[in-house]
């Protein structure tokens, strides 16, 4: 997963675009970048790492202008190794552009080949942005190719672009990119997975524009929030303020990724009309039906979270309920490397690096754990080791989430199917997996009604990982297969 | 307040140290450093900054050996800008010593001049840590001086130096120290002011023996923890691994520092056998029974913690008013800088920075907020404002900590007596300081006894920053001034 | 000045660029930068700084292939503070291309705009070379865009484009590009301004061939010199090691740089089939007339270098004049910065920093001084001024180059005319001002016969720093001033 | 080989401290270090590198103070590889105390038993520094333990301090050290194998004074140089500026070390009353004595010195034998390093990159080179065979110095025995060694006698790596032979 975040302002933007890709942190903490437009020049600096590590003085003092774009990386693709691989990227033909996204195209080996050898133009890097970056030139080369006056960009130019671009590429997408001595255009895929808003500040007399993955950006940097760009909907701001806006793709339609909702996204954002924070004490209710119809209620003495995410869940499943909430798992908020010494075995970092029981919580108690998902099951099998060992007598696991057993290719970095816990096992044996007595699912149903009663404007979900149906309609055994063999041998 | 942390142990210990440092990484977030002990030789290596960007794989790799301290820094004295003043030191006669404790010395300048006339000794910093160091290394030297074998060291001399510094040195601190070619020794003030924790582990079929500020350490390491170490006991671990233990204070007593359980230490420690997750729920009854008292409780919609200390306190306050609990504001984990940029204003970090309210959680009720203590009173009051701006009708604001009007000289780092905002105030008139409809206090007696009730053996606290009361009978009206002249001068 | 470096060779490039550029490291203090291809793929590092300083393990690392480019930079024009301006430039379309190039180009002004508003392209920096590459990128997607396959590049093609763009740039240059997927460009200006040698080695049973600022690179990397590139000549070697060469300019000439044999080019090389040293040496020689026909030579007691450019041309000039060659100012090696205090008067780093005197070499004696050249004069009279404070009599002083008189736009960085010496002065008159008893000047027809006496084939110079002939003929009054000025405000 | 540098000025040292460093870099190219004093405060700044690489501006701005001392080191005993063992050391008992030298102690191992066993102290690393730093802090504090006020300092007290050292070190030694809120000291060993000088400057109307390794660093910071110190003498300058000296040792004599004239010491540097640039201008006249009378001088066509240090010296031989001088190998100036990459064969770094031949000055011509001295005589007979292969005939070889047989123990790093080329070979069998038609060298008792010409003050010298004598009477074959081992182990 990744957040993107551009504006344009009516002053210097570095301190507000670094300030905002803190608040994005959460969706990516392997790379960051940020790009300023001055004067028809582009300042850059991006590098592998999080915001505070990637950021000195010196490179801030470097990001001069009134506009830009910024990205924080979680690797989905690509060589995550490289620091060249973070983004945005840059094209100098036509006009100058810099881009980056949010999500994951399915097509990009078919668009990296015409891009090479019809666009005729190299990509640098094993990047789906930078092909992307490139069949947005071409497309904006092409519209003004045939024009009078093919130096004078028309806002229609950009738009057209965009629908050539959303009639080729294939999969999730929230892209931000600047013009040189145009602006700032931002876009969305047709089905919206991927969240993107709009928002706007007043500032020395003018409107600044700005979009983000999240909204909680523009309360934290007091801009207001306008509202979400819409599936296919593209926005470009020129750099004196204007706001142009346009539909872009004929059959657009609002299927966001519901694991947004369930942990990726910060509680105080509101994605697509949805607030977070109530959609999961919602999910909460819902997974406490579940659990009355799973098991006897009455063997359960508390409930307990597995921090962060999981907590305004668990706290309305307790109350629904009538069981005690307690927090018995304490998070450390500070992990370190573990550093490869010549010479000696490296310790294995386990759970307790990360969460720190207090054993006054699970004495001689039945706990109801709570958490947002299971993916791999490790994690899950090593609390509730340590959570038998800190003196509980029987351990119930429920997961806000149904089961994960199918892989994600629109942007979140999923593990093959094979390490799927939920591959091939029933809830039964998945307990059994991971020494839990009961184990729990939430139903995908009751997952996308609770959802959906926030907003009915929203018309289905990218739900991939649970059902194995992928909108974009290309994803077949071969692609996962493929998919699988790249992440082995990465 | 700072962390310390120190073991000897039969494999190396570098990467133990940096991993009990992350553990007490929220004691001091200023500095960090590690030295280890390898064939009489120490390895040093100490910086400015959190863990994670002090130690780095070539640092790391030179740490070797097999015993070492440790140390996490708060500035609460010394130059903390410059990176000579992290922890620990070393001082080359007699033997070669490292030293690094939590705490802070009250009688620093009459010991330095002691130091350095008397004891013709530099102290090349501003640091009381050096100071404290040189008496200690003065005082062993003294041990042997007469001895027939000054080189062969014996454990009565050690224990018999640490006695006469005792004698010496005034204020809080949890000493850990190591002596080349000897081992490990760490010791305790006579009021037991600091924490300080005996643990073991069993490696390779010999016994490992560590101390560490908060027991935590121990579990996130896989150690035993075996006791608190006492007031003015002091311990000393041979290279070899045999542990020795002596009462060198003729008049210790316990009196722990109450903020501690307030809000410094992690929730998950048990510390002077109270443990703090418990000690904060117990808070929250006892401010509940002030919150009746003081107000018309059928006022209070929602209660609501301020994250992350006051969580459990409020769950528990809430709990016992039969009030519905809440989490409204939200704690941004990554929080980054502001730069100074040629020829633009700074931009001032809100509040807005560290909290983003959800605003349908505040939209027309009456919150009663929950936060562990208050100082200055200017987040407060930011807080406050940004609840209400987000549709919150009443606010009330509940301490857990009683009105705090002194400063600490025990090493935690407080604004002057002028800057606290309980100084010649009243709770109303702190009300209205910071915009709150009613403001809530708990009481001093009540909060000693709820810490007492969890251990009576507690003969009483440091609870000075409440009461005035400094325990060490040294703090005068001009030590105070000093104090607030030198924090201005910083 | 530049220096410039490229190969196509059969094992990993990536030292022997390194190694290349430390040779080439006297033509450009300031910047270094290396872009080696790695299937397809341009691996690219490049800073401020000199090439010991930019190159570390871990860049190297990343430097793969066995094809690159490389280029030490000395600031001409552009953003001398910026590590972005630092060569070589990549752009993305078409194909892939890396470029740096040695020299100046005299209308970059009007190429940026038509680059700019007719091609489309973004030149990101305020360097003369990324306009240059886009000129180039732009011809030769030209070349290519009515092909019938215009994927598949043709040698032609490329030659095509070469010829176009040398109709279109103006100026002084020596180009070393790389197209991906298809090989090492490297052509020169029709006037042969700046220098540019061919040379080739066997590895591996294979023929790897390298072009060169200067054919020293060779000798120093056990490679084969082959000959000079000629002026307004291409040559693309291929990836698979096919040499290619067309001559592309209507009209060239060999019009080499006289300040190449004065002093920029190292003595052990042989440009343009002139043997720096050999040239230097033959100076020596005609400076000798010169000087006996400017003052009574019995007057000089010794005849002394000022380190290190001048020696062999006053070991020469001694010995045509009969008089004795001492060594009496020692170069110091290691010079460092003088670094801004606060509230500190920064020191003045005098010509001591750079020189000192043997005090006995001096005492009592008439000393003829031999420089290469005087340019502003002011280190000429430091020089004069302290060695007369070493006990020198009367100082003459020497100059193997005529007066300078005229700005540089070639690529040597030269003060504007105000600021030059022998701008409006006699010979006597420089002497008055740097102190001397009497001063002397090659004659520009002197050194002009004794370089091109080394080889015939030379059809004249680059004189216009001591003619103000401009070969390019575009550079008029307005021109110079303009330059004046950018250079003041920079 | 190290240099050293210290002074007590009326205005901030760190800038005239860095410079002072630089001329003297051509001693000691692998670590730096600088401490200055302020306000009884050291600032300490060291590590490994050259000058201009381990001070940066952050670095000076931290040396603040008008008093210090610098050292950089060339490694001759000790663990090099760490930035630890970087001089100068600091001891915090007595006083405070920073401490460097150049030279090397021959009792070492000795000297740091007594230092850890009987005076108790701590020595952390393997430099033969800090034992020697430790020995003078350990008599310091006894000249004042039994005194009646300790802690004030009397000159008398370091003066004796010094006496007691200096008969307790053997080796060769120049120090300069400075003690914290009294002054610096430096001191010379009682043969005078390194040396040292004394100078002075007038600032502000106060009299600054200065010691530093070779006098040259007076003249380049517009110092006055007063003399020589002298064999077993110490000098102290308080911080007010009085100067102090004393002969400490009862039987000094002057016999420095015969290396510093031939090769180690800046021509321009004046040591013990001998003008270097003139020894070496007099080695060339004997020299050519020798050349007489070892071979047919008819057949030498051309003179031509190894650069840089036996430029003055062939240049003297060739007039003295009436043949021309000519320099036909170029020295590098800039050699990088040799990277390692992974899977890749690391290329042999040859004579090529430090020296370039030019063939024309080689062909068809029997050439006599010239070089200070012959030690492994691997990079000889590169020399041999590149200038054989560019051309020349017959090629002769002349050494300015004798036959290197013996390592040194006094401050030179030289190989061990078994690698010296002299070890066991006649001149003739090491001419076959290095490819060389004839091998001269000077005779030792005329070298001797050149130097000793220009200061018959001079009592005789170290010449141990030529006759096996050592001035100390300390060194046996045990001794060599352990030196010899810990060489290859390292």
């Amino acid at each position: 997963m990744c957040g993107v975040f551009g504006l344009v302002a009516h002053e210097p933007v570095n301190q507000l675009l670094y300030d905002g890709l803190q608040v994005l942190q959460h969706r990516g903490q392997d790379a960051a970048g940020i790009v300023t437009l001055e004067n028809n020049r582009f300042h850059i600096h991006k590098d592998k790492g999080m915001v505070r590590e990637v950021f000195r003085t010196r490179n801030m003092r470097n990001l001069l202008g009134n506009a830009g774009i910024a990205h924080v990386r979680y690797p989905t693709s690509g060589d995550a190794k490289s620091s060249a691989e973070a983004q945005p990227f840059y094209a100098g033909s036509p006009f100058g552009i810099v881009f980056a996204h949010n999500g994951n195209l399915t097509n990009t080996a078919q668009l990296h080949d015409t891009v090479y050898r019809q666009y005729l133009r190299h990509v640098n890097t094993q990047s789906d942005s930078e092909v992307f970056l490139n069949v947005f030139a071409h497309e904006l080369r092409q519209q003004v190719s045939h024009s009078d006056t093919p130096f004078h960009l028309k806002i229609d130019d950009i738009f057209h672009a965009v629908a050539q671009v959303q009639a080729q590429v294939r999969g999730a997408y929230a892209v931000v990119a600047m013009i040189a001595g145009y602006g700032l255009l931002a876009f969305r895929d047709p089905n919206g997975i991927r969240p993107l808003a709009l928002g706007k500040a007043e500032q020395n007399g003018k409107t600044a524009y700005a979009v983000a993955s999240e909204n909680v950006v523009f309360s934290t940097l007091s801009f207001e929030f306008l509202r979400d760009i819409a599936p296919g909907e593209a926005v470009f701001v020129t750099l004196d303020g204007q706001l142009h806006t346009r539909q872009c793709a004929p059959n657009a339609r609002l299927m966001p990724c519901l694991f947004e909702y369930v942990y990726f996204a910060r509680p105080d954002a509101v994605l697509d009309g949805v607030a977070v924070h109530q959609a999961r004490a919602d999910m909460g209710v819902a997974l406490a039906e579940k659990v009355k119809q799973s098991m006897d209620i009455s063997e359960i003495d508390v409930v307990m979270p597995i921090p962060d995410t999981s907590r305004p869940i668990a706290m309305e499943l307790a109350h629904h309920l009538g069981k005690p909430y307690r927090e018995g798992l304490i998070k450390n908020r500070y992990i370190g490397r573990t550093f490869i010494m010549p010479g000696q075995a490296t310790r294995k970092k386990s759970v307790r690096q990360k969460l720190n029981p207090i054993p006054s919580e699970f004495e001689g108690k039945n706990v109801l754990l709570v958490d947002d998902s299971i993916v791999r099951g490790t994690t899950s099998r090593e609390i509730v080791e340590m959570v038998r060992a800190s003196g509980a007598k029987k351990i119930f696991f429920a997961s806000a989430a149904p089961e994960v057993r199918y892989p994600n290719v629109y942007g979140i970095d999923m593990p093959t199917r094979e390490e799927l816990i939920a591959n091939g096992r029933t809830a039964e044996e998945i307990a059994r997996e991971i020494s839990a007595d009961i184990c729990i699912f939430q139903n995908l149903d009751d997952l996308e009604r609770v959802v959906r009663q926030l907003n009915p404007a929203i018309e289905g979900f990218d739900n991939s990982c649970f059902s194995g149906c992928y909108l974009t309609g290309d994803i077949d055994d071969q692609y996962l297969l493929a998919l699988a063999q790249s992440k082995k041998s990465a």
